[in-house]
């Protein structure tokens, strides 16, 4: 593999996962991954720019961003990219009335959106909230449309808590396409939109971008695919069988995400 | 399409689903088809073989079979082919232990098989079962496996009770194999062996049965692909679509098990 200078020239601007890369969540609160607090302070320091892109879809935008403060990171708000606000605005623009698959911790992001009479299905994390009724529901509201829609807040495999690897929104998006016979529309990563999003946030063409994840086919398959690099860090979901993935091949591999920075502040925009 | 001599000529022998064929379930009961039950006893007056062959993963078979008698069919153990007793015998050949991600109503079929420090996991139609906690564990034991083994008991995508379209096991595998980058172990229909073990109790060529069901692909695919004949029944979960479906094609779709007893009363063996 080329040496880290080649691979990490003219980056101008960071892409963060949070799950994984900044904490490992735990029920309700998490841990920050070691060295990570001060790899974002170091990051927003320098020169490059710095955006988070999440598929958090258990907890809403302020609360993930509360949390974050309350653990040390220097993050607001407005620095994240997040799939719930996208989803309401697709809502929107395209009169859909959802039946709402989703955690009791995200369901303040839909306050405003009309859930009287479904004509879709938005799925997102749900948890617990994933019984076999709420399940069903989805499932029988899908199969009274004549074109049914279902869109998915992200549509990862697992995530890592501290208690273990959990099972993550896309699991549940495939039991619903099967069932239904139908494709989901995914908002978030690896969606090609969510990743051009974010980077016109950052004012960036994608080759001025590298992402860093825990995921080797939602973040790093789905950046390159949109022509940026990625790196995956070792912690979070990393499982060592990721290194020698079938179709997904890392712009390099780091220990933690202050390795990343390391590296970074090192060789890029140069 | 053929007459009917034609289409049913040379059938010896009848394989009937059960669910949504001779009765549509409700929690804990059912009420029969309307004809189903005289339909039954025709067929087993006649000169035709019959074997019932369904993917009930719920109930145990006592269970299912003692329900039909109570609705008034006439059908004993003996004449049903179940995934869970050919499971079990998988189980055993295999030396395998499973996480049982089952219902209640058939954990009793498993009662001679070991599950303790499981490396395997066996998935049934377990209803309000399938909660999250459950998905999980089955996700956790198989993600700590280096040779993943999921078997499931069909792999059906919905069934219909009396209250409605019902999620069905093949929804909750499609997530775990998704999860998981792993593909199941079918038992039961549509799998060529399910098929086949119930046209060797017959004693029957494939070329001399035929498969009446509800479900146009696990039953009326299934079977044909296995050079049965098929027929499918406007009952249980049939929906006026799967007349057009872009895959399958019954050699023939009929009101009711009364129609389709009718019509082989008539024409068949031949």
């Amino acid at each position: 593999m080329a040496a880290w200078g080649q691979r990490l020239a003219g980056v101008r601007g960071v892409l963060l996962d949070i799950s994984g890369v900044l904490f490992d969540g735990a029920e309700g609160s998490g841990v920050p991954i070691a060295g990570s607090v001060e790899a974002v302070a170091r990051l927003k320091r320098s020169r490059l720019k710095v955006r988070f892109c999440t598929n958090e879809s258990q907890k809403s935008l302020g609360d993930l961003v509360e949390l974050l403060q309350q653990l040390g990171f220097d993050i607001s708000e407005g620095e994240v990219t997040a799939p719930a606000p996208a989803t309401c605005l697709i809502l929107k623009e395209r009169g859909l009335r959802p039946y709402l698959l989703i955690s009791d911790g995200i369901r303040s992001e839909f306050d405003q959106i009309d859930t009287s009479n479904p004509n879709c299905v938005v799925i997102a994390d749900a948890g617990e909230s994933f019984s076999y009724q709420n399940m069903n529901k989805a499932f029988q509201v899908l199969m009274e449309l004549e074109n049914p829609v279902l869109i998915s807040l992200g549509k990862g495999r697992y995530y890592k808590e501290t208690s273990g690897l959990m099972l993550d929104v896309g699991a549940y998006v495939k039991a619903l396409e099967y069932a239904c016979g139908i494709e989901a529309e995914v908002v978030g990563k690896p969606s090609p939109e969510y990743f051009k999003s974010a980077l016109q946030e950052m004012g960036l063409e994608a080759h001025q971008a590298i992402m860093i994840g825990d995921d080797i086919v939602g973040d790093v398959g789905g950046a390159q695919r949109c022509g940026m690099r990625a790196l995956q860090v070792r912690t979070g979901k990393f499982r060592p069988s990721d290194e020698h993935h079938p179709e997904v091949k890392a712009d390099g591999y780091v220990d933690n995400l202050a390795e990343a920075v390391d590296l970074l502040l090192q060789h890029a925009d140069k």
